[in-house]
């Protein structure tokens, strides 16, 4: 599938083009539920720049990678399951199982998250 | 369990009192084989420093996210699987299934990975 900035979903949510209840954003990233939630608390965070994948995480500048975690982490603290716990993941590419060419990173939480894969 | 830098397993084998075959390596971060791989692909990415969780990331200097996505992203290159994809995974907390009390992160790859969880 072709997905450069015009056709890209997570582009269009983030542009609002695609109503969407954010549920943290800031002016680089946002979060936002899942449509097939896998958990209870399934929210995915992403920047609101079309960058692919981690892969290309490396061509960005010197504090991207720790403002983005920052980021993921603030968020599992807003949906209040930091204490508890939750999982990070992040598919790149086809064996990933990546399904949407726009980085983004599925927080999942609220119950005993089973094994890895 | 508890977990200083004197029980963690993690340090231990970064110290090199427990022996493993490192796959990637510099002077902050480390990449060693799962020892129950869940894909052909299976290592463990995580820094040197006893940092227990991505809830710790925001204590650290503006480039450390930086550092370890963009390493995260030379052990999936290293072992030959940026192209086709890869998963990554951290857990986090006890929800998330975290097993061992330091930072690591799962990067899985060799084969079309499943669903999420």
């Amino acid at each position: 599938m072709a997905s450069g900035m015009n056709e890209c979903i997570f582009c269009k949510i983030i542009r609002g083009d695609i109503p969407a209840a954010f549920a943290l954003q800031n002016p680089e990233f946002v979060a936002f539920p899942d449509i097939n939630p896998k958990a209870p608390v399934h929210l995915l965070v992403m920047p609101r720049a079309h960058i692919r994948s981690l892969n290309d995480v490396a061509a960005q500048d010197d504090g991207f990678g720790q403002r983005l975690l920052a980021f993921v982490a603030s968020v599992a603290a807003a949906a209040g399951v930091d204490k508890d716990g939750y999982r990070v993941i992040v598919n790149n590419g086809p064996d990933g199982g990546q399904e949407v060419d726009h980085l983004h990173i599925h927080v999942l939480a609220g119950r005993m998250l089973g094994d890895l894969i």
